[in-house]
């Protein structure tokens, strides 16, 4: 079940600490910690195994591997001694790791993308090949009329202006070359109507939004906590101080919009009404890819006491989103082999802004997880 | 179904603030957050009503409730206006709580109790009457060969040397006059062989240990978020500051060892082994009925990266147990007269020690005691 | 030493709790905690007693003074049966009490202004009255350049447009009136070239800005610690979340940036750099006056090793503010008398941001305010 | 001034760092950070410079230096570069650390330290030694009469039973070599009468207790804070988690007590009064050398306001006191050099349970180390 993983942004962090991980965990220097089909209430014949991962992405960095997995060590983030043991498999993943292409139309760029996952895939004899965004997050799109027809895109894209933003374009390109897409960002992605009904057409599957690591993790248990003691969240606030790349970027206020929004909506799904306070997101440089989140929840009790808890989250992203790539990857592509087409909505386990309705306290999203993987049966079974 | 409630500590923090909050429920001058039966999950016909609860009760202390309730008053706990509206309500209540029978022997005593069971049930033509204990809790008792055995038991508790600690001889009462019983305290109450017998034989439902309204509760939840991301927590030290009457008590180191000890269960039983830490219960007189808790989460993630949680938790204790109180009266009399018998492990949703082999993670434990509200139908079918 | 003092803002939270704090304590219904002028290292007969402040004031709402104690009373701010027994003496309050007057140039308004001190004054027969600005925080006004210039501003004040924003126009009155002025907010006040030129003419003090009351007292201690051990702050991020009036006003971007400047420059003057971080001003409502702020603090030591440490401090904000008011109004009046003029740099100690070339460590500050106490000397040596 | 500092414990986590550091430091590869002689307001050529600074020492462990750098660096308190650029210099300093010497009366040990200590001073040609305590935090010794009077101890040290605990032994052995001796542990060292006529007899200065690096250091800002606001303190709860070698030895209750009761001092002496409250030290060995401190401070503001302050301080241990054992031995050895004698009470800055009548606020500890530093003078000025 050889298994391609094409990551878009393959030289970010998350990205490298994923396919370093899983470098080392096949070379058994490192346990696969965080992630989640190693549980053993999830393990299962039907996934391909980590070692049987194959990565290979675009990105609009040139920066190389090596030196990326060199400052992820220097941070802190991954072990320096991790990083040297695994140097040379990291340069043969170089080799699959090629610039974002470019183009007169938008069509012609979703054409090079395509190209350029049939040759990965050709060139390492893969079943299939999964394509996980983990590029930087983008603002969000102007409308466009073409966004909700395929047909109406299509002519679109070969027009000279840009229809889709980046991520949507890649998206259109993954699920015309038959591959699986999946978004671990707040972008776009394949989440557009006219996307939808050609991942229909190619009988695919796809996932997102926004993978859930830190303080929308701890809310989707909290939250619930709450709702099942029948306590009233008055107020929920929260602070997020981040660095690294991804900080960098949402210091843009677009980007940023886009990320609170998602962060806040587990506390309406889960307590049925919307406390007061915000979520903030800051930049702050120095914490590099270490973030550390605070919340304060007042809330009521019986008689209308007024109670309080806070809590500090001081995570390392790309540490917690790492395996949880790893994860994904093998659902999708074992979900693909299924046979599954549209949204994997058994995926909200892993994401702030999971796509379709599903529940959004993390104790039912696991259950249907694990509802999913007995469901994928054995391996056997698949196409 | 009118159902009596017999508290055990009747004039103690926990017992007054449930008695006060449910006169005020009744009287439409409060709504009844915190009591998780009146969420829609789990509202019930085959539940007995708020307004049909009638209370009484026993207590070593002679102080009364309405003193008790302007106390609570006082210090933040109940709301003031809501205290002097329920006033009258409150002394009739007075006339059911009585001063904690003495007698000879244990056996004499016990048989003190029912007496006053048995009155409090024809006063008021109650259906049944629920015996729970919310009154100090106890050092854990030196064993007793009669602990073992019911007929040794009551040959015991007749002669001249106490053998039973004051909950477990409140639970030999109850049960003896066919009352179900239910323990609030981590003290010994029903979990004693012998009186397992008991309530076999006169075909009754038990509950306990340990409300959880605090630390605990919110270890329930994160716990299990740990465990189902596969991150190795390696510490979990958590520090508890209360006073009032509980934490008083607390300051004895045996009681205190009993309650920490039933504080750190949920990690080894929801992360399936012990990290690192402990859990402390410190005194603060100045602070009253509440509690603050902080814990110290120190965890591993991919690649062996440390994190860290912290948390703090500013709680009423009796705001948060008042309620719970309520809806373990309200489930424990319909699962009486549902013919339930033995220890209900339903409960656990409400205790740091539950009885039986249950799930320790919040979630699973609400899914137990859905599936249990569900089964007990529709008031009719009930004996 | 009867002495008046004249708030601007008397209808609101930090001036009602001032004015009701003053009478419970002349009346001996409250111990002066907060006020530091009642530390033995600060008591001095050259400074007027507490019962001799009388008080009176401008506003802009029409909210009765019992009223508004009322509402301070129901959210917890001051005691309900303190606030019942001064109902009398503060309605005696409520006469002197105005609505800021109107006019049609700001010259007429100022005219008026002073009216009102010079009544207040007389119907009393103070000796002195001291101007304190409690008012909400004003946006930055435009600049303008007859700021800068006394003559320039007075014949500006006489056209059509307004040229001051409302506390510089008070300070103006105040100060033509030959009242002291003392800005409790971060607002202009007197700090223009043309008012530091009137104070100096009519030989009148003045001191200033913004109450320090919370985070920026507490940075005030820690940033001089982290100086004196000579380690070295990274980040210094800051959460305020606040409701009440201060909090809704503060919602406004531009009062927002006002005071978020205010309370950083503490760590640029303590430090000797500024450490990345911000710090944020969030309106919660449903906190009201209780203000939870949460600082994050990473600092390296000895050989570049990464430390870290976080407050959350839990303030109400008028709590903390009344007894200062009622030091200021002490201090300036007691500074009046002993014939002192232009910016009162001893005040730096209550302030976010001091007028003058003034220490920021709080130690030393404090150090500043005993000499200028002990400086005032006996009451004997006055004008 | 090339001056010799002793360290007793010379092979623990604080003694290796702070070698390793002015190691570091010497040879250009670090800065100073954490030294407070290096600030601007306290630099002074009367001090002899860090790269002056010659070490020994004793340790019952023989662990060499070398491997418990190696391992100081894998636990992330000194960076690894850092420890290996130092090797060889410090494998020159192992030539200078010696068993703690054994003997059949105390007499016989101290004569043996003290020719180790001479020994050490004629090999590097020095103008003297300064004796500091870093070892392992002793249990308070039982009283014997020996300890109040100089000659009895000197016949009782010849006896066959031990009469003082090793630092209080190492103490008498130093100060009889004509060493001044610095205690930065709790334990005992020079206070005793006995020993305190020994000091004076030898015209030396000594100093002490128990280095101030974490919790104490932030109370003994915050402290001050509280009371020169005239805000109570009501309840003041502390808890430090800590792993290491003081950790494990702190577990013991006898080391911890010692420590607990010197953590609490600060708060009696600055505020006047004892608020409600504990200090905890909990060991917990996944924490290494990295203490967690957490803090609960609930004060009360004017008229009664409740309110709450909370503090989380990460701090590495080792790191924070090294730069201080550099600046105490470079103080001590001019204070020597000066001509003083005695308890050097302007170290109070450094210890939590500092020698003699001084202040406990920080800012007061800081002005009183100035005038010391500055009466100094210059070097030409000493003896
Ligand atoms: N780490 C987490 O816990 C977490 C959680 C949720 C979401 N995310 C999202 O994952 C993404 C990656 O995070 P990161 O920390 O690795 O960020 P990063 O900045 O380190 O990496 C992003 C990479 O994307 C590349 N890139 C930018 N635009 C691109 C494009 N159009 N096509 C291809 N590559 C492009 C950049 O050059 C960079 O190498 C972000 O969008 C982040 O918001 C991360
Ligand atoms: N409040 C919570 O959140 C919570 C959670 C879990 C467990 N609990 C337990 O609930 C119990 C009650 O808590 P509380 O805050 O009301 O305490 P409390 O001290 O206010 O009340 C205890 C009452 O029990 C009475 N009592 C003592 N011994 C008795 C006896 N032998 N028989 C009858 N009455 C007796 C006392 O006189 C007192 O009135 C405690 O054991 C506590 O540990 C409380
Ligand atoms: N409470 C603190 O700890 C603290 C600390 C520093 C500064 N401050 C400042 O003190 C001020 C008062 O705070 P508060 O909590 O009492 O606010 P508040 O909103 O309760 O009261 C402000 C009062 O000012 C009145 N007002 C508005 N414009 C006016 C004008 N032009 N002239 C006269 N009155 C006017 C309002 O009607 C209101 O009654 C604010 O500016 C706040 O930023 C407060
Ligand atoms: N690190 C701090 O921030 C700090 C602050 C205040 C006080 N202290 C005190 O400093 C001391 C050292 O701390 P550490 O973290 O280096 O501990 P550590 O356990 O790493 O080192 C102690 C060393 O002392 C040695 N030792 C034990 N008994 C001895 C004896 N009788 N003579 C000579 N050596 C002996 C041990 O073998 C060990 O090498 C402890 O007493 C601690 O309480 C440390
Ligand atoms: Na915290
Ligand atoms: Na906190």
């Amino acid at each position: 079940m050889r298994t391609g993983v094409w990551l878009l942004g393959a030289r970010g962090s998350v990205a490298v600490t994923s396919v370093l991980g899983a470098l080392a965990v096949r070379a058994g220097l490192a346990e696969p910690t965080g992630c989640v089909l190693e549980t053993p209430g999830l393990r299962s014949d039907a996934l391909p195994g980590i070692g049987e991962l194959v990565f290979g992405g675009h990105d609009i960095s040139s920066i190389p591997l090596e030196k990326k997995a060199a400052a992820l060590a220097e941070a802190g983030i991954v072990p320096a001694p991790l990083a040297a043991a695994v140097r040379d498999a990291l340069s043969e993943v170089e080799r699959d790791v090629r610039p974002l292409p470019a183009g007169d139309t938008q069509a012609e760029v979703a054409d090079a993308i395509g190209a350029d996952l049939h040759r990965f895939r050709r060139r390492h004899r893969l079943e299939r090949v999964v394509v996980i965004n983990v590029s930087s997050t983008e603002p969000a799109p102007p409308p466009h009329p073409a966004h909700a027809d395929l047909d109406a895109l299509r002519a679109a894209l070969d027009g000279p202006e840009p229809v889709l933003p980046p991520s949507a374009l890649a998206a259109y390109a993954a699920l015309s070359a038959g591959c699986p897409y999946v978004d671990f960002t707040p972008s776009t992605g394949a989440r557009l109507p006219a996307l939808e009904t050609l991942a229909e057409r190619e009988g695919l599957p796809y996932g997102g939004h926004d993978g859930k690591t830190g303080e929308t993790l701890v809310k989707s248990v909290l939250a619930p906590m709450f709702a099942l003691r029948n306590l009233k969240v008055r107020t929920w606030s929260g602070t997020n101080l981040l660095g690294g790349g991804d900080g960098a970027n949402l210091a843009d206020p677009a980007a940023n919009a886009a990320k609170s929004a998602s962060k806040q909506r587990v506390l309406g799904e889960t307590l049925g009404y919307v406390p007061q306070g915000d979520t903030r997101i800051d930049f702050v440089e120095d914490l590099d890819d270490f973030k550390t989140a605070w919340d304060l929840i007042s809330f009521e009790g019986f008689l209308g006491t007024r109670m309080r808890m806070e809590f500090t989250w001081h995570g390392c992203d790309s540490a917690l989103a790492a395996p949880l790539i790893l994860d994904l990857a093998r659902l999708t592509a074992a979900a693909h082999r299924a046979g599954r087409t549209g949204p994997l909505t058994e995926l909200a386990f892993f994401f702030k802004d999971p796509l379709g309705k599903v529940p959004h306290g993390l104790a039912e999203q696991w259950q249907a997880l694990r509802a999913a993987v007995d469901a994928l049966g054995s391996p056997g079974e698949g196409r």
